[in-house]
């Protein structure tokens, strides 16, 4: 049995080859008007989640994922295009302390720069792959369909007056979660997995998914300031409608529910409002309810890996889950 | 033997059927936020160029061509894509006297409609693809990679004071040619050709989509102001760096080089001026170098030809070249 120190050092090695190898490859490419932009984004290492799903899912399949590494390349240069163009969407400045691209260089290049980060990732997907890709492709298009999709969903819950519960889920579903389902669908398919595999597996990632979003909604108040130049309350000072807004607006009654109507209609609040805000959460219940909501996603991932073969794998996909549950930020 | 009238019926009646798929394409797809903006330009009926070679070199290949729509839409799609996200960075308003998507909608829509343009054009790719797609889909992106490439040398052209001929060559070869060339192909591996007859028909493509660029910038200068809104001249009055304005500037001395590089400077030219600067084209006989260019790279492309088998397709080829040449608009 693998301990979880184990799984920290396989994740941690892992990483850096992956950093590594994305280094290499928009480094050399021409023109530089073109590459240089994406390569500034892409150099920045962040926690690198979708290649280590592409890479353990082949892992768990076939023992091995020395053939999964390009598409783990391809799915971080896919992530990374919807950063860029999301970016330039939610006109933010910085992203980990660092200027986003279109503010380094300008909207044109940091639009041009997400369609080629795209392409390459593209070219990644099915370089030296040996198997027909028809079902790698299809299920890395799907990824990107949804991503689209979710964006989109979300840029209309900014206008909507109200959003349910369902109609979040549904959003999250496809602007995050569709992305590590295809990273499991895509690595245990070039692992050779079964279709029982192959879906078990995509179920992990896509439950994974919708949890890491929820608590990723959840640390934006409960979290530490990070070394990233994250500020606490920053979902609410934009006025976003995550989980916890939406699920506070559905429970609230009274001068809370005015409090709360009342970030839809000036669109947010100022950073002194947070801790205010904070406590009517606390006083709903609604963290409570988003730390449940995250367990719940995360058990409905964790009933898939019955159909690992290997123990060790069995134990690399729990730790993960838990990993990503532990986090504080 | 078929006719140029037997040509032309072709044409009409494939564009007719390619007109009707595409507006079937995102007519129902949600949320409507991401596909009605990008359903807008793609049912704004085009010359279908890319679709119908696709189904050409299908149909010389395979002598059928009814497996090869899908594909023929994905590039229709591709092409959409493209026009949405470089109408945004050369700020252009209109296009075939509709607004552009970003004018009628605005930028952040119109990023996330040529994505999503881009999502489904893979999708329809591989859609009811019966072959393995690896070849299929690299091609795809083989053209996806070079158009970012040459949109991104166009735009660094704008900066430059000096752009070679041959640096002009790859560029247009990059922008425009390699669709071209990518439609040729793929419809020549879906028709199931040999690696031999996909080759030579690439290159047909190829350098028709040369001489094709070429013409456009001819026909800037010399032709007739059309319904859709298109002016004489008008590549001048932006200051861009066509084949005959490198070619003027390669050819010109004494006033009319400093009138060639004011140009520059000024980054453009006023619409009273454009007959002034068509009189130092003829006298410089820039002209007549396009239309030889044009000739050059259109030889180039028939002499592919001679690899399809059937005489029918031939002519079609034939008559597809000759009436790129004999456009006017």
């Amino acid at each position: 049995m693998i301990s979880e120190k184990d799984f920290h050092s396989f994740l941690a090695k892992e990483r850096k080859i992956i950093d590594a190898k994305l280094k290499k490859v928009l480094a050399n490419r021409k023109p530089r008007s073109l590459y240089e932009p994406s390569n500034y984004i892409l150099a920045d290492q962040g926690k690198r989640l979708r290649p280590l799903l592409v890479l353990l899912s082949a892992k768990a399949v076939a023992g091995t994922y020395k053939n999964a590494y390009n598409a783990a390349l391809a799915i971080e240069m896919l992530h990374n295009f919807t950063l860029v163009h999301d970016d330039i969407m939610d006109n933010a400045d910085k992203r980990r302390n660092k200027l986003t691209v279109h503010v380094k260089y300008d909207v044109n290049t940091a639009i041009l720069a997400g369609d080629g980060l795209l392409a390459v990732a593209y070219e990644y997907l099915l370089k030296d792959l040996v198997i027909p890709g028809n079902d790698v492709v299809k299920y890395f298009t799907k990824g990107l369909v949804e991503v689209c999709e979710g964006q989109s969903l979300d840029k209309e819950f900014e206008l909507k007056r109200s959003v349910s519960i369902d109609e979040y889920i549904v959003m999250i579903t496809k602007k995050t979660a569709a992305m590590a389902e295809m990273c499991c669908a895509i690595g245990a398919k070039i692992g050779g997995g079964s279709s029982k595999e192959v879906q078990a597996l995509s179920l992990y990632g896509k439950n994974l998914g919708i949890a890491f979003q929820i608590q990723d909604d959840l640390l934006d108040i409960v979290g530490e300031e990070d070394s990233f130049g994250k500020k606490i309350g920053g979902d609410l000072i934009e006025g976003k409608k995550t989980f916890l807004f939406l699920k506070a607006l559905e429970k609230a009654k009274g001068k809370e529910k005015a409090a709360l109507i009342k970030v839809i209609a000036n669109k947010g609040i100022s950073p002194g409002e947070v801790s205010g805000y904070k406590n009517i959460y606390q006083e709903l219940g609604v963290l409570v309810d988003a730390q449940n909501e995250i367990v719940k996603f995360t058990r409905k991932a964790l009933r898939q890996i019955v159909h690992i073969k290997n123990e060790n794998d069995k134990q690399l996909f729990t730790f993960l889950a838990h990993s990503l549950i532990k986090r504080t930020k």
